[in-house]
């Protein structure tokens, strides 16, 4: 079986990404980053969807990005919004250089373990708006990522695999359901409290809520108020 | 005065190129990465460095790369080679991915800052064994960097500058000493004690002392041992 390592938030997306891993006959070595995030409560929850998921092994790995700052995400003092998804430009809880920062130690641990196959739950349709999550980006790191390894250099060559990267919300839904990922166990909002919990407004859980109702499935998430 | 993030090991090339940076005008934020590594002496190197240098600031972030182990440098049960410097291949010491994450982190700061320049230590003369400090792999990163951000997108360009990337250590030392280096703060070897003490024997310590001896001028590094 190979291996592959795959980088899961505790999310919707990643979840079903280690679903279709899973799926295609991968050993999936699933890789969560701690940087500081508001909604910790995903880390919990990626810990659980990894166990459910048939894992065959699960690190987190902390990296402190609030020392940087310049995201609602990790600054304390930017606040989440709530109004509605924006449509235009890039959203305040886009994090600088947070996708290229964990999929370089994702490449780090798939060096070590010998793994060809990283496996990343980005998704370009309702998230357009962060740089980072665009299949031109994806290419990009694939070519680096191959330049800058021993696996590289020796001729065995690593993939970067982005499954859902064009797909829509309710189409993921639909296709991990069909692969029996529970998204009870995941956490998708922005402002997820300790109990993993979801504000129910975040344009995270918006998009989320928006795509059970399209995909016409019942929206297993647990929210601390009421959705808007 | 533009602003720059310089990434600082504490070492010898790192402390060049921030002094190279200084004297073409920018402001240098440095940043310097815990990782884990064996010399964590180099850590408090950088620290007075930056400060000796000008540095307009100096952060060090920490991400643990023993979690991942696979080199010399961040797994205690594998030794840090000291019979002679490897001409072929790819060295022990080399840890898998570590300048993509190092040049990720710099990354996420310079968008953070609004800077457009990044600087890098890299040397492809000395170290030709390390995949990622190979030319080609800096242009892939930069290509990367302007796919990844913000910065790109709305088309204020980042540079990677590895202004010693072709220059031996000689070369590299002869700059530093016109720039005002002060070789005596800089800690280069892979096992430095916690005093910042060099071993003398390790690849780092050999080709260091090669650069002083071609370059004519006296090794200011404080030997734990005699040198071999």
């Amino acid at each position: 079986m190979p291996n592959a390592v795959v980088l899961l938030s505790g999310g919707l997306d990643s979840a079903t990404v280690l679903a279709m891993a899973r799926q295609q006959g991968y050993a999936c070595h699933a890789l969560s980053i701690d940087y500081g995030q508001r909604h910790r409560a995903e880390l919990d929850a990626a810990a659980n969807v990894a166990r459910a998921l048939g894992a065959a092994g699960h690190k987190t790995v902390s990296i402190d990005l609030t020392a940087f700052g310049g995201s609602a995400l990790t600054d304390a003092a930017i606040a989440v919004p709530t109004g509605g998804v924006q449509k235009q430009g890039i959203p305040i809880t886009y994090v600088p250089a947070r996708n290229t920062i964990m999929l370089s130690l994702a490449l780090a641990w798939a060096e070590v373990l010998g793994a060809q196959h990283l496996f990343f739950g980005a998704n370009a349709v309702d998230y357009s708006g962060y740089p980072d999550c665009r299949p031109e980006y994806m290419r990009a790191f694939e070519r680096l990522a191959n330049l800058a390894t021993k696996a590289g250099v020796e001729g065995r060559r690593l993939s970067l695999h982005t499954p859902i990267i064009a797909m829509s919300k309710a189409q993921i839904i639909e296709l991990g359901l069909k692969l029996g990922v529970d998204y009870g166990l995941t956490v998708s909002c922005y402002q997820a409290d300790a109990a993993g919990r979801a504000c129910g407004v975040c344009d995270s859980c918006r998009l989320r809520r928006a795509g059970f109702e399209a995909a016409g499935v019942a929206d297993q998430t647990r929210y601390f108020s009421a959705p808007a």
